[in-house]
């Protein structure tokens, strides 16, 4: 009764499920949630293969999800027990000075905290701290729950980093590199801004085939005429938007020659080493770079989006599991282009 | 009486005044203007080095100045002959798809080509295509001839580039690496958004003064403990805005190292090389990046500010010569750091 | 050879179909254009009653249309005889202190000038000032004359002055107030930016089934209960975004009375009279109202997207003429509701 | 021990200091604070002339002030006993959609509930409802407590409701309509973007020469020739920002008849009726007109500047009172103009 199921990362390469204490409320704005869906991110890989240094082994991995409202600390206003919510991979403290200025992702008492710095969502319970700020109403008129399970993360990475950081206007040339579950989220929501060209650049066929089938006006499958192709389709100006959704100094140094004068860079990508930049070829080239670390303050616009069935995020979902199959998900996941796998959701119950 | 005495590249390190023709009109849309004051600028410098291989020999150099119509063809409307003016360092169209997007820079007939592609302002006279879009009116009131010539290029770089760029608010806190004088410019510049800390970093003790002496609330003199300087200035957060100015990787990677989460880095510096870029830190870190070629687009409002008396350019003139005397000023521009120059002015008169 | 025929206005209420000479070039950066279309704005209809004291009566009307260079004055650079083109309603000197600021609108030698403050383009032939800033290049892959001709004037005046002043954002709910043409091209152009709800408000059952049929996801006919409605459908919030397409006081208070907290007001509408304004109840209500003319600075954006099919301003026309017949075009128009009157083409062949 | 003494509102025209039992803490996120300083508003007058039906006999009035916190709920991690803080006038909880949105003021659990419809700072104790969200840390070197209680309202309003709604840029013409304390706030900091006029128009001599002491570059007084005056002073174009501080039918006409092509007019005044607004003349303007309500969110950016010496808001103090003297207090800001006062300080010891 007072425990649960968890997937717990054990060091590089491991990761078991194991019985843990369930999670009870620490302080007043907590909530504990018990988890419907949950689903694996890119960075949970990036931990098992011990490149996250600041996650500490036996922590519960995953950051997630949507569940149900269990309990709530004396403070938490917006959320009863038995409410349906969706767990923002951000958790925000909503006060401090970088949440004032739209950057929980900088929360000085959150952010990326869920299977990082506190236990996470790939567990049958999971103890949410800020709850009021960091948990969203799962009462979305007409939406699946596999569409909402993508709204914690990948759907506002996508959007955030980016659409909005690639600032697309209508009629603009957009091209994304790297079709995996947050590129194709990139992909799903550029297409909020009307692009008149939107490219997906890919190495795997059956990701371009997806792309093409969410949207995109034309695939390039990488390779060494890429910089060729994107310029026959923008009559040898480049894009005016480019988003990087691979994170390797190659892709980034490919943004740099397919981008416009005058056009934008937005790295989505998680990047483990420094990249080639060439000023002198771009210092005169009126271009904005940005980064971003996925705030997830869209999460409001997006569940309207999703009811108003503007965007379909469930079609990034390829491979379903129970919890007890966590496993199985992780290695269809890992191996993601033997699999054609893109987004997994695993289920608790 | 149809000749005219002018600065003219020879090849590497080879400048001489030399006996040219007056220019004439050559298409309706242009203006002769002779000249009353020019300046140099740095990228005069890396032409005379050899590093401007689209700078072909035989041509005069020049972009910037200030003085009078002398002729203009039957489409100019805004300027007739005796009118008192300053010249853009960019020449504009107007109607290209670049110019109409407010980056004449790129103008696909035009940009920056005096002193470059078409024969500059180093000389008796000039002409300006397209001169209703690349003059401006130099009737303003209370304002020296000297602030004026500032206003071809080093202010509205300095703005455009680098306040702009720099998405300076007020109460940012702002860092200018490079006192030359864009760098001064850009520091003159950003006083125009109020930031609460304003520091200028430079090796060149001189330049530090005058920095101070012009708005920065604080000097670095560049060296090892410059991070650990700025960090200790801003609660160690770093800098909203870092502003380059210098234009070599090494400066570019110490941009990088003091700018805060969530900041901006503004390029000015002219760069020959490419630089490295650690993405594995700052793709996470909510940043912009930003690089521009003065579309100098902020003229007419530079002018307002200089007439309402809220900058003073001049205080970025060090040294004037005669025409006669070119060479010299030359010598002693190119020389800057051993004859604290900023910038020169050289007189027709 | 040297007449041609053409409408003109003889005073309120007389509209004739004449001889006048053939226009010639004036200025070195006129051209002649020969048209194919044109088509009749509401704002003619002012000119007809009498509501425009600055259009004198021999006036040529129009300011609308496609067709073919016939000859350019020396300093136009940008067409040559032979060239399909695009007339701008706007005629822009691209230089004057309005123009710089995108708002040529009040261009200073332009502005509203065709079949205005000079002729205009419901005749054979007519001539366009600033040729090079006010034509655009017709050579738009796979679209229809009739879907360029509505890029003269009603799609750019629906995306600047609605969806552009509205700051349409995705997720956002809009209502437009009024579905003649240019309120269904604010409704057109509102779907780039992906509002969940979007709501046409109109008198006429023809209009709101239009409204419907192009992508209106709610329609309302207005009468008592229009207030009421509007905030059923937005959860009591009101809209996000209210387009003002009518012109009459009545309507403006529509506007104050379904914008919600933190919302907009953008007026499309030409009106004739004061308005009210409810500053006791909108003083604290965070919203924003903004008025513009169209200045037709998105007409290259709005052919981007023409070309890519992302929009399609055809469907608004409702009925097509010959240039004979154009007094039957002026009756139908005119009596747009009995005649289920949208938009009408005139056709020169 | 447990009661104080407060100035409680009777009904209209009735206020009296009483003795009232001290606040104690009633949620989890509350805190009380001992004040130290407080002020009056003129919408302390308001409710006194019994035009805020929303506010009931019986409340203790005052949204503004300074103090030390007393006691914290067990969900306030921000603030401790003893802390020096600013009050907000607007409360916040941080969480609801409108506070997300950067709209505190319209926050579905706050917004301007002191001296309104929960108990104010009128008191010598106060309860903050969402401490960690309407609390500041009153830690700002260098300034005085004069300053800092200007930060509760005051200066905000004036920045956020005239400086940044008037979208004013460096350069440009601005005109402050109404020098009392907001309209002179707006004064002091439009000066944070460098316009080249700044004019303040009133009826008040007094208003005028503080006006000019701290930044105005032209003043106005009233009357006939208000409008040519402006003219006179912007070439005839009006200006381009009208920041209007009265809140009257008369002035927002002026506002109308005094603002440029292109500008905007923001809204500071509290308006009692509805006003006439030309549509007729406006609707090819290309205005702007903004109305807010301060949402205190920039009191974060504010202490920066009055820590920097940026902005000295205590020029705007021209009272001061023991609590004690409260109603002495009430009687000179209420009879301002007879008695040159513009904002009063009054103290708790």
């Amino acid at each position: 009764m007072s425990t649960m199921n968890a997937l717990v990362y054990r060091g590089p390469g491991q990761i078991v499920v194991e019985q843990r204490p369930k999670p009870t409320i620490q302080k007043a704005t907590d909530a504990i949630v018990r988890l419907q869906k949950t689903t694996i991110c890119g960075t949970d890989l990036h931990i098992l293969k011990g490149d996250v240094p600041t996650c500490p082994k036996g922590r519960i991995l995953g950051h997630e999800g949507i569940g149900v409202v269990e309990s709530v600390g004396n403070a938490v206003t917006s959320f009863k027990p038995g409410d349906n919510i969706i767990i923002s991979c951000i958790t925000s403290c909503a006060t401090c000075e970088f949440c004032r200025r739209g950057m929980p992702s900088h929360c000085t008492d959150g952010g990326w905290t869920l299977g990082h710095t506190i236990d996470g969502t790939q567990a049958e319970y999971v103890r949410i701290p800020h709850a009021d700020s960091s948990l969203h109403s799962a009462n979305v008129k007409g939406a699946s729950k596999e569409a909402l399970v993508m709204i914690s993360d990948a759907l506002p990475t996508g959007f955030e980093c980016g659409t909005l950081n690639g600032d697309i206007k209508p009629g603009s040339t957009v091209a994304v590199i790297g079709g995996g579950p947050v590129g194709l989220s990139a992909l799903l929501t550029a297409q909020f801004y009307t692009p008149s060209t939107l490219i997906m650049i890919d190495l795997d066929e059956n990701r371009l085939a997806t792309a093409k089938s969410v949207g995109a006006t034309h695939t390039i499958k990488s390779g060494p005429d890429t910089v060729k192709t994107v310029m026959e389709l923008t009559g040898g100006r480049g894009v005016d938007t480019v988003i990087e959704a691979v994170g390797i100094p190659k892709t980034f140094e490919l943004c740099q020659n397919i981008v416009a004068v005058g056009g934008t860079i937005a790295n989505l990508g998680v990047h483990g080493t420094k990249a080639d930049i060439y000023m002198d070829k771009l210092w005169s080239m009126n271009l904005t770079i940005r980064t971003r670390l996925v705030d997830a303050v869209t999460i409001p616009q997006l569940i309207k989006l999703v009811e108003a069935g503007r965007v379909n995020p469930q079609a990034l979902l390829t491979h379903s599991f129970k919890f007890s199959d966590i496993s199985s998900a992780y290695n269809t996941f890992g191996a993601a282009a033997q699999n054609n796998a893109l987004k997994v959701v695993i289920n608790f119950d």
